[in-house]
């Protein structure tokens, strides 16, 4: 097993688009589901109609650690629940689940399991959260904030805390420290005792490295609070629902256009904008891809199981 | 517009295998939806998710008369509708659904609108069925019975009723009677007068044609109640979750094998077997046929999207 695998967390983020289409499904595009995948564990966003199926498709298991973040109680963000539980429960899943979404959640998964008896196997927490630090992880926070949708519906970041710098193993040969257990107290940062002598973890380790951000901001006109919550973020994943000729209708339904997404991204400093909730008026959605690129370079349309490391 | 069209039900009834798969999705099977077109009305059986994003792939309407027949309360039967509601409510859907299902579906369906707000744009009457005729259409009925599964579960016979005999247009015009509405009502099997003489619909229809039965039945061991549910059925949609290998599974949790579908055809003296609800585990189903085969010699493998015109 290598070091990247033993030491969750101190590798990359990947960030794995299960659904990128808008209110309706498309033969292309499925409900929104977005899974960032973190070492061991599986952060999602959203989960409409048809995401265990993604889940398949994504190779992605059933039974990992996992954290559910539901942005907003419209069924297309929120219908992909009970049967993505009844089936982890069908497979035997043993592992608890945070669930975390606005006020209604708890209601709707009591209703649900009241009526459609699916005999839960695993450990449910559920958590109605508002424009709140909502988890403090060891290694990561994840904050809320309000979106600008005519309900209530939050935005979500991942903000990952520092992480110990890149160890160096030639130099912890040099100072007599043999490869395995101890190495790995190191990287974790970590001070360990040899042979009567303290090493340090700071000898051992390169500077503290930055953690990664990313912002998922949907469903949302461009509003402020969304622009502060996407503060240099890494990667900001924001609704562009039309094109700027249907500018009208993303104000009347309380959604953005991709050049709206694209000015977010602009003032917030976000390095990378990824388009979803892509509206299912478009077979071929690259005008819109074009009209974010003109104000913000490094914008991405997103499709479905597309995959991006962070 | 040619005559078939116009007369709604004297054409064929066509099934439209939406997803036959049991209990978990694969990647190439959907969870349990079957379609029977008949006319200009669609007739469907269960609706699990992703029922709606089949549709889509069948290339079937979202605003046609519609009646929806739910066999039990697990929910790869049922956690379809709440999606294939909304979507259908943002495409403007103001056609009537008559919704049918076990006891519990009206509280389903009442949860879901509580906790999910889709501002549903149709009218949508429920019925809570048990094993007693359900409805008697002006062309069909449908018939219910309870199958054999652990939980109440229904299965149902779709029946129609002696069609009129064909239209003889030669023989029409011989009698004076222009082509148009005349001709309709005396195709409906009513009597007309033109120029002050009777013409009766005998003298221009051959005879009484027999109407077809399509049966459905899933999730359920084999049972007397579908045998005699299936009599004589020119089509028998039954469970077929498991091979021979897995007759206990079956038994245990309350499902058939292909042969005992086979056999249940045999008995019921069915025409056409058709093997649905193939469990997750075969990605090949193709051993389930084979030894249906043995028994029922018109037996066919359902996969999604697969139609069958009757």
């Amino acid at each position: 097993m290598s070091v990247k695998k033993v030491i969750n967390g101190m590798g990359f983020l990947e960030i794995i688009f299960l659904g990128t289409g808008g209110s309706l499904p498309t033969k292309k595009r499925n409900l929104p589901s977005i899974v960032v995948r973190r070492g061991a564990e599986i952060i999602m966003f959203d989960c409409g109609e048809g995401t265990q199926k993604q889940l398949i498709h994504a190779k992605i298991g059933i039974n990992k650690k996992m954290k559910i973040l539901i942005t907003h109680m419209h069924g297309d963000h929120v219908l992909g629940l009970p049967g993505l539980f009844q089936s982890m429960s069908l497979l035997g899943r043993d592992k608890k689940i945070e669930l975390y979404g606005p006020k209604g959640i708890i209601d709707f998964i009591e209703s649900i399991e009241r009526t459609v008896k699916y005999g839960r196997t695993f450990e449910l927490e559920i958590f109605e959260v508002s424009e709140d630090e909502v988890i403090d992880d060891q290694e990561y926070k994840i904050l809320s904030t309000n979106t600008d949708h005519g309900i209530l519906c939050l935005a979500y970041s991942i903000e990952e805390k520092d992480k110990p710098g890149r160890f160096n193993p030639i130099k912890a040969k040099d100072l007599g420290i043999p490869k395995g257990p101890l190495w790995k107290k190191l990287q974790l940062g970590n001070n360990i005792k040899i042979k009567g002598n303290v090493v340090r973890s700071s000898e051992v380790l390169g500077p503290k490295r930055p953690g990664s951000k990313i912002v998922y901001a949907t469903d949302t006109k461009p509003c402020e609070s969304v622009t502060n919550l996407a503060k240099n973020a890494d990667v900001l994943i924001h609704d562009s629902t039309f094109d700027e000729d249907r500018k009208e209708k993303a104000e009347e339904y309380g959604h953005s256009t991709a050049s709206q997404a694209a000015n977010v991204a602009k003032k917030s400093n976000a390095t990378k904008l990824v388009l979803i909730h892509i509206s299912a008026i478009y077979e071929d959605a690259e005008n819109l891809l074009k009209q974010a690129l003109k104000i913000h370079k490094k914008t991405i349309l997103a499709h479905d199981l597309m995959k991006i490391k962070v």
